[in-house]
């Protein structure tokens, strides 16, 4: 018999109504808002009551570079936070939120894998509890507002060729990256050139995922810049009038999600960020909810240890006040392989010498980790074709480093797979042993800021930023944004610019191609290579193939 | 002390939990899918094992032609549920969803008003449970995947001047009224003009509304005509591919909404297709299974009756096979003080001799509701100005016209104003003297059934059509959509295209600007007058006052 695929696991599932789950957090009924009986949201007066309570451990799940090969961190994630719960502790898991239109071109991904999955997977991969819609209505009420103030008369004096706030859909739409909008004469105002971009890179998916209350989000709201006059002074978002409404917009989506794993363990499903321009992250409010309620909380940052847990520590922990109590590392022996060189359609031979030689990948994350003083396990995503001694190589590879390597096998076993790796990693958090800073202090320079990621975390000989962008840089801290973090924009599949180069290039440098400030949320994007924030849909959209069988369930989304 | 707002009103409702709403009609709790405690969907497999039950009996409310005045026809639909409750009868009512974009224009509006209300309000005012927005994505994919198939090489030999098929937002947005798409260069795709209308006015709002079920749900979304080739054939949604995905994001805004009255009588509150282009009644699916659920169901049209329950007879009930047992024509003193030619700064005075003039217009509508073969009841919406000999003229009207005029006073009293009503409705409901026929068959012309309709509803002298549009209806005939019903889009002002033209105007004729087939909703709509399809927002919106207060309340939405 064929292995079950994900979806039909997931369809398997035997889900408890969301109020069990919630009873296990000690969330009472009136505080739990329901959708449907598999989801609910946690509502904001029970949030605000929980302040004084003491916080859980935070556990961050990062991983290598990414390659074709798959690392499974959201997996191991979703199977850490239930071995955790089967050697009897606390704990709760705190990933992101699927975006809607991808899945119409590709075939949409499972919030996990195998018997570490969170459910309902279908509507995680549709409209969920509508907290993209949301964030999209806002959006683009923001937008509907500028070009109504210009229309009526342009009392802020908004300079039309530099309104920077675009549009946004949640939907693979590459006719939509730029257009002409305001045409058709003097009823539809003033034409001028424009665009779409996917939801997900909106500035305010950032900010929702980092605001700590709903003031904090009308204020972050607030303070983006939307235009500039001709003097090139900004225009807010304040300015336009637009912060209290888009927060009444955002208020349900600012209330984090609640649904389960495979196991009926509770998983927080909340905001999605984009990795490259903003920081990756699933939301704070989700992530501090998580940690009143339960003992342990297992994240996830996006994309490798490079990108996602440096923003993770120096945007999200130093904003938010997060101190994390210990890092899973996700390997693959495949991955390794990969990073040492082996093709892909190679990956079914043992090949141990490619493994040691991949590992200088794994090292070097080890090392970035344990320099922001936060203790590190490695967890070996397990799968059917690795060899024992391809396995200890990379255990002998992180022992010499000083750390330690553990086989997870919940992909395939659930938690049971897993209680080894659970059970060391609450011995980590629980042994005190971290003392997290930040890379860099807040007073650092930002041209320092983005040096200090590219040669501390990813090795570069220097960086690449020409006198325009040295200039901007000083003019936004002469505004009063000196004291914000970066946040890079580059390849995840390398830590280089060069998708290429695997493993731990050296010799290498970053060239920042632009700047862009993001005020509300509270970063300035680098953008180190191209950044593509709307998609397109390929020649065959997997939406085609999507459509509902004569049973009702859902053909074709995965 | 000032009487309570409506937002005052609604805010102090003593609200049932949801499932004790649905307790009310059977609903088991696995079948009422809740969205927070004070809102659910009815789940599709319970709607279908309604099939064999009996229908309760459909009371259509209907109006004159809207002034300024204000009518109150869902208010008055509203406190005639509760009315029919009160006295003892299991009743529900059913009304349209409302749309979010409009409200950060002009303030938004509650459903019903004092204490004939629908709560919770302001979520109605805001996401609600979603609908809007699947129905906003699945029409944007479509419109995604036609720009896409062109992109990759246009198999379908599509003109790209002739794509119809534009894109939606549920926003106030002008700039969006025209522009020019897919700008930027060869991998942005082929530049074409086209652009957004308001998510009501998409032919999928219209779809939802008039499908049975998901099946003849995805059958209508196929047959959609999207683009012309340079042969001017068409292609459909389904030549697209899109169908069967767009079914699937349908899936959960397909299932009627449940909320409560004030009164805590069950309320299904589903679809919102326009008026004008659409043909402005809720969902054929919540209206049957309220028909399945409850004794007597209570419903209304958009505007007035000739518009909006001639298409709730000709369309919708001709095409879901409904058969309305009654009619309730909701007139106020104060529009019919209007009609008589009473300017709105005078309408404190009394003025019998002007409600008897203005009575014209009720008299006319009352004559086309008793055409279609349904007896007929005014209700008199009371003000609290109006004068005992204004309400007296209304009653000596509508008696002289073998019909009876009932004072109705739920805006003030609740159930406790409207049990006379409700007794009249449930007598005229039970009596069994309903005949429906819709105004004209299948098999009339598409040019014939115009006509019918201006000359028999409107009372027009004729109709101005000119040769090409003529010629356009022929063709659609020839193509095998002639037993379609017409979709009349005219001003809800005046039973003419003149807004100005109150009462019962004669002595005009109807011109036809335009024809458009919606061939997945269903008919064929004749333009009579300028339809706007994306409005703007003004100088001052309301957004700009709309905010969350310090005890988190919405402020400025009402």
């Amino acid at each position: 018999m064929a292995p079950k695929t994900d979806i039909e696991i997931a369809r398997a599932a035997n889900k408890k109504p969301i109020q069990e789950i919630g009873d296990k957090l000690g969330i009472p009924s009136d505080a739990l808002l329901p959708y449907g009986h598999d989801k609910a949201k946690v509502g904001q007066d029970f949030i605000n009551s929980l302040a004084d309570r003491p916080d859980g451990k935070l556990i961050l799940v990062t991983a290598i570079n990414p390659t074709p090969a798959g690392e499974g961190k959201t997996t191991t994630t979703v199977g850490l936070g239930d071995g955790l719960n089967a050697i009897g502790r606390r704990a709760a898991i705190c990933i992101r939120e699927a975006s809607l239109g991808p899945n119409f071109g590709m075939k949409g991904g499972a919030a996990g894998g195998g018997y570490a999955q969170v459910v309902p997977m279908e509507d995680m991969n549709l409209h969920f509890t509508g907290d993209f819609h949301a964030i999209t209505s806002a959006h683009n009420l923001l937008a509907a507002m500028i070009d109504n103030h210009i229309y009526w008369g342009n009392a802020l004096e908004i300079d039309i060729r530099r309104v920077t706030w675009r549009r946004v859909l949640d939907m693979n739409d590459r006719a939509l990256r730029q257009i002409t909008a305001s045409l058709g004469g003097v009823a539809n105002g003033f034409p001028r050139e424009t665009g779409f971009d996917i939801t997900v890179a909106s500035e305010v998916m950032a900010i929702l995922c980092l605001a700590t209350d709903l003031k904090d989000l009308e204020k972050r709201l607030g303070d983006m810049i939307v235009a500039y006059r001709r003097d090139k002074s900004p225009v807010y978002c304040r300015d336009i009038g637009a912060d209290g409404a888009m927060t009444v917009l955002l208020k349900d989506a600012m209330q984090p999600n609640l649904v389960q794993t495979l196991e009926n363990n509770p998983a927080f499903v909340h905001g999605g960020p984009f990795a490259n321009i903003a920081h990756g992250c699933n939301s704070v409010i989700a992530t501090k909810t998580a940690l009143k309620l339960a003992d342990y909380v297992v994240t996830e940052a996006g994309f490798g240890a490079d990108l996602g847990a440096e923003k993770f520590f120096d945007i999200k922990c130093r904003k938010a006040g997060l101190s994390p109590a210990a890092v899973v590392l996700v390997a693959t022996v495949r991955a390794m392989k990969m990073n040492g060189g082996v093709a892909k359609a190679d990956l079914g031979a043992e090949n141990v010498d490619a493994v040691k030689k991949g590992c200088a990948n794994l090292g070097r994350h080890i090392e970035n980790v344990q320099g922001f003083g936060v203790p590190v396990v490695v967890a070996i995503n397990h799968f059917a074709g690795d060899s024992a001694a391809e396995v200890q190589a990379v255990k002998d590879f992180v022992a010499a480093q000083g750390s330690e390597a553990v086989l997870a096998k919940h992909w395939a076993d659930g938690s049971a797979g897993v209680t080894e790796l659970a059970t060391k990693v609450a011995a980590l958090a629980d042994g005190g042993s971290a003392a997290f800073a930040p890379l860099y202090p807040d007073a650092m320079s930002l041209s320092e800021k983005i040096e200090t990621v590219a040669k501390r975390i990813y090795r570069a000989d220097g960086v690449e930023m020409d006198q325009k962008i040295r200039a901007q840089l000083k003019e936004w801290e002469d505004q009063g944004y000196g004291a914000l973090p970066v946040c890079m924009a580059k390849t995840q599949y390398s830590f280089s610019t060069d998708p290429n180069l695997r493993g731990a290039p050296t010799g290498f440098s970053i060239p920042v191609r632009e700047v862009r400030l993001s005020a509300g949320a509270g970063f300035v994007v680098a953008i180190c290579g191209e950044i593509m924030t709307m998609p397109g849909l390929p020649s065959a959209p997997a939406a085609q193939s999507i459509r509902l069988n004569a049973d009702g369930e859902i053909e074709g989304l995965f």
